[in-house]
């Protein structure tokens, strides 16, 4: 008999009773904030405002039971909405039947995809995202969704299909915008600028605790579209000055509908659905991880996986839009004072409640205000620090940096994540193709052996000592071999050349066949090959080799043993 | 005034007399030697007999003036000449105007990709390709060839497109099949097996020099030819006995044919162009190597490739077939013993006077002879001692052998190279994220730092001293960061870890805030994190960073000074 506790998560066989009323005070909290984030969210991805509220529910409620983190919140999200956006509206009008009927496959192809991952243990494919291709990615991202929100703060129609087409459409209708609206979505840019740069302080040095002033912080975007909306209703904004507003949200549960997801289309919405996949992957993972370090907990990656993954596949099942680890969301509810994933489970239930009972204020919430906290939260997400650091640090990660984001603004998301993978590991590749190889000496009268530019060391007549700091592999032989000769022919009275290998972590077989090449070389040269601080794995592997057995010379377990042996 | 001295290869500049005779000698060697498989690669790549001599004139007088090797012979070859067939043939009709415009335009654009390549010192570009992914390509194209063979050495006609479909066509036609044929082919094959395989040590066992055994062996194919298009003449096997031979070989000059590149097809063939030029340079720098190492010469890559690029630049202008550096070809220029790249220019001019003269003879060569002399030097293609070098040494290396060569025999020659490289590079990033990290103490009084597991070693309680074996990057951070943390969950007694870095040659920008990540959580544990033996080159890109700066640890010189200051 299968005992009901083994289905239960982990945290929830062994709740502990006094983090009950503080999750359930979370739960509720999350609820109400992300509201507004949720309509808008929803529409940033093309979809209708309802989707983002369904989107709240059943993914919530899955990820709190499956996955490893325990204040991740997951749901609609800022980055998974634009992107769907970015890769449906080339293939659907959105809004339509047909596009509701895509976001619903791309979210169940993505979402299985993740789950796969997770279940084969694949996390590590997470990796193939360096942070700056990540940070430029929603760097890029981040400019993007401000970009399409223009738009809507002007309430200019926007024509035309590629970002860049419907900015040149508003630009040319810029005696149409609507004054009421601009006004409504500037004043919410500046109240949420000013409370985020200012208010927590403000607050904490008014002696109010950190915790309550991060909520405090995080409650100003809801009172703002309250009072919009309240404004709305009172002077009736829409009816008498034009300003749209989210219109009819449809009430009640959704339909179940696993009829609307088209499996023909899955070919074309495969990559994209992949490149989805690894952006939630890196996302999810990496916020995970950064929430788990906070509250010193740990985080199993492949269990994330699996936790998105099956979220996913549960925001399908509403025929609704892909979900991912919102930052916000998480923020909010860590804010809020959550300790188990039990908060998210009061979120979702919260939020089916909302949508049985259907609040129809909700329907005048003012577009231009929501436009206005998307890109204040946009303009968040740009993380000035990661580029700058990385450009102090290693040109090349700032170039990946800049490469991912500019290719996301010009090439659009999907083909943007991939130029940034692209980008890294290249860079990758380029570096372990260019070794580092250094001659070395002695220390004094120490066993240590450094660099002879960098230190004074001591030396042996003849003997010259190299030490690689680099794997040795396919795509560096050329490098080596170029580098050893080198060192060979502009010193003819060598007759020992000591290879240091305490860097060398491999040597493919190419490598090795090139090695022997070279030892073969300098023979014919007079010159003696040695190799010291052979790493165990490694010699593991050489002692059976041809090269192993007929090279002249020595195998040293140190540099200073061969030092000592050819003095 | 620029002195002609400048313009003639240094070879030239400073030739040794003494060396005239041995060189021309070679080059008329040469000539006659690689006639036949000029012709037979001609056949091979779907274009008409004249081109392989084409092929055999200015692209070896080009090469012989620019390239770096002093006895690689270029020309038509085995490889080039099938993937020629292999790119073209879905595009076009074999032997039709359009398919030799395809050809030249395919030798002119990898001819100036490879050119460019050089030029701009890309040379590390042919390293893409591990030697195992090489042998598997070229082992995976032997048996491509050699199935290509059967037709022709049946005397069946083949229908199809493909490499199976053709050979579906023939099991269906056994019937038909030419006894005359196959008997001069399987007669072919029998003497050139027993030939390449017993010839040698038994005319050097007689006491004929090495050198000349060798040329003797080479001579066969050509005494085959030779007394196979006899035996035509007198016994009139073409009429009598239906047995195919080359048929008309257009004589005189080629026409000089810029007018046939028709550059709308590049587009097409960019892909194809990139990857012949890929494997074109990978071949012939192995080649130009291996040569040189027998001859204690330096091979520059970089003019390697100028000079492969450029020879097939003239080999498209005679309207002629991509062209490489022959393996026979090399081996007879060596074995005849040229001693410069005169030699090759003699045999260049030999071949235009051959093509001027337009023996009549040629014409009635047994094209089943032609078969089975290919299908033996397919076979000797095949590297078997690399893939069981491979197979004992690393499965990886041995996977990519695998892998490409069966990729060759499904998908076809470029996707077959394509998926090589691919698996050479994911081999390659996969093992660089899964890092070895050992546990390691010192060595009795020494300063050595030895793997635990290995040696017996000195430990100090409450300290573990680790050493990471690997650089560390976006793609093992993972693996880096959970064996830390697992370390360190084990032991809860830990106050010091000590990160040896002697192995780690890089520290990307994620790897660095993953480090300082984890510094963080292990002070959360009580846990100080130390660094000792930095490389220097690393040791300079951190000094500037936050990580440096606030880190509480220490940085150490050595793992031994680390010891003595934790002792």
């Amino acid at each position: 008999m299968i005992s009901i506790d083994r289905l239960l998560p982990q945290w929830l066989r062994a709740y502990p009773r006094q983090h009950l009323s503080a999750d359930v005070v979370a739960g509720l909290v999350v609820t109400i904030l992300v509201l507004p984030q949720s309509l808008a969210y929803a529409l940033l991805a093309g979809l209708p405002p309802q989707m983002g509220l369904y989107a709240s529910i059943l993914p919530a409620l899955v990820y709190a039971w499956v996955g490893s983190s325990m204040t991740q919140a997951v749901g609609p999200a800022a980055i998974t909405a634009m992107m769907t956006y970015s890769v449906l509206h080339p293939l659907a009008q959105a809004g339509t039947p047909h596009y509701l009927e895509m976001a619903a496959t791309l979210a169940l192809l993505s979402g299985a995809l993740v789950f796969a991952f997770g279940m084969l243990r694949m996390g590590f494919l997470a990796s193939l995202l360096s942070r700056p291709v990540i940070s430029g990615f929603i760097a890029g991202s981040a400019v993007l969704i401000m970009l399409n929100q223009i738009p809507l703060l002007l309430d200019v129609p926007a024509a035309g299909v590629s970002t860049w087409a419907k900015l040149a459409s508003v630009a040319s209708q810029l005696q149409h915008l609507n004054s009421a609206a601009l006004l409504l979505g500037g004043l919410t840019m500046v109240l949420l600028l000013l409370s985020s740069n200012g208010l927590a302080p403000m607050l904490i040095s008014r002696g109010v605790a950190a915790q309550t002033s991060a909520l405090l912080v995080r409650l100003v975007p809801l009172l703002i579209v309250l009072m919009s909306t309240f404004a709305v209703f009172v002077w009736e904004l829409d009816a008498r000055y034009q300003v749209k507003v989210i219109g009819k949200i449809q009430g009640g549960l959704p339909e179940i509908s696993w009829g609307a997801i088209d499996l023909s289309e899955s070919a074309t919405l495969l990559i994209p659905a992949l490149l989805l996949a690894l952006i939630g992957m890196a996302q999810n993972i990496a916020m995970a991880q950064s929430l788990a370090l906070k509250r010193r907990e740990k985080v199993d990656a492949n269990r994330e996986l699996v936790g998105l993954g099956l979220s996913n596949v549960a925001a399908s099942v509403f025929g609704g839009m892909p979900v991912g680890g919102g930052v916000t969301r998480s923020a909010v509810n860590l804010a809020a004072g959550a300790q188990t994933p039990l908060a998210s489970i009061v979120a979702g239930l919260g939020m089916l409640a909302i949508v049985l009972v259907g609040p129809s204020w909700l329907e005048r919430i003012p577009l231009a205000v929501l436009a206005g906290s998307i890109s204040v939260a946009a303009i968040s997400m740009v993380d000035q620090t990661e580029v700058r650091r990385a450009w102090v640090y290693d040109r090349a990660d700032a170039g990946a940096f800049m490469g991912t984001a500019l290719g996301v603004l010009v090439l659009g998301l999907a083909p943007g994540i991939a130029l940034g993978i692209g980008l890294g590991l290249l860079t990758f590749l380029y570096r372990a193709s260019t070794p580092h190889i250094a001659v070395v000496g002695r220390i004094g009268h120490t066993e240590h052996f450094r660099n002879m530019d960098r230190h004074g060391v001591e030396t042996l007549p003849g003997v010259l000592f190299l030490r690689i700091d680099e794997s040795m592999f396919f795509g560096n032989l050329l490098a080596i071999e170029s580098r050893l000769l080198a060192e060979v022919t502009k010193a003819p009275e060598l007759h020992d050349v000591v290879l240091i290998m305490s860097a060398v972590n491999r040597i493919d077989l190419s490598a090795l066949e090139k090695l022997a090449e070279i030892e073969q070389d300098f023979r014919g040269r007079g010159v003696t090959l040695h190799l010291a601080e052979i790493k165990g794995p490694l010699q593991d592997r050489m002692l059976a080799t041809d090269f192993w057995q007929t090279m002249r010379g020595r195998i040293h377990l140190s540099a200073n043993a061969a030092f000592e042996m050819l003095q």
